[in-house]
């Protein structure tokens, strides 16, 4: 009922459009059709109290799984468009809900990161979320700087 | 009853012996204890003719994985061993049968590969294996040692 209300500059981002568009991918029965991009990123704001009553015990599920490689993908995404090389995610969760997400460009690692209890997986906002995104992409476009070599092979 | 039958040089060598130590890792009810190297390791010997009885459909089993695992993990052992960094094997294979086996050490991608149809994950002969590993090895050293910096990261 809200929907002349101003647009949040957030929604605006490189980074939120470019996991919108992941969102959409995988989003297979087009049940997000129409929806706006609050609603369909909706599930990654997890709040502490929320993240605190939620389980770690089982195995993650496989839409858990689905949505922590869309912000792996996203990312790797963004790399791309910003070094012009091809960068390709990689995110390997065990039973438990631990593991590990790499990107790697060429030869050279660009992100690398140990996951844990992915059950709770989430940002307290998507502007944390959008914090986060941005400086996993500093990190790797500063190494893919340093080490052009590696990352072209 | 062959046991004083002379010992296969090729059981000797360091590849197969990390083999052998990274199969009884993931033996966790000693089911292999007493048995000889060749019979560890026979799964991995599988024939042209054997291959292609091989159906590709459906899941492979977690048997399969774990072996395809321990495989990665005695060639980053191996690495280890001769640069002294600490190699990081990532084995993600999907549902279908697909998949991307890496091995980090530092920053620096030492070895990639695809993995298809893994249902059929096999080798001719426990020294076409050996011939495997060996390769893999010596281009990650290779590629250690023209980037050590990167490796050191």
């Amino acid at each position: 009922m809200n929907q002349v209300a101003e647009q949040d500059p957030l929604l605006e981002t490189d980074f939120i459009k470019e996991m919108v568009k992941q969102m959409r991918a995988i989003d297979s029965y087009g049940t997000y059709d129409g929806w706006p991009a609050d609603r369909i990123l909706a599930p990654y704001v997890v709040t502490k109290e929320q993240r605190r009553a939620i389980p770690v015990i089982g195995d993650p599920d496989e839409i858990m799984l689905s949505r922590i490689k869309a912000f792996y993908n996203a990312i790797s995404s963004l790399i791309e468009k910003e070094c012009g090389l091809m960068a390709v995610p990689s995110v390997n969760i065990t039973h438990e809900g631990f593991g590990r997400a790499l990107i790697t460009v060429g030869k050279l690692v660009v992100m690398d990161r140990t996951l844990r209890d992915v059950h709770r997986y989430g940002y307290e906002s998507l502007s944390k979320m959008k914090d986060e995104g941005d400086k996993l992409l500093s990190v790797a476009l500063e190494i893919i700087g340093k080490y052009p070599e590696v990352a072209g092979l």
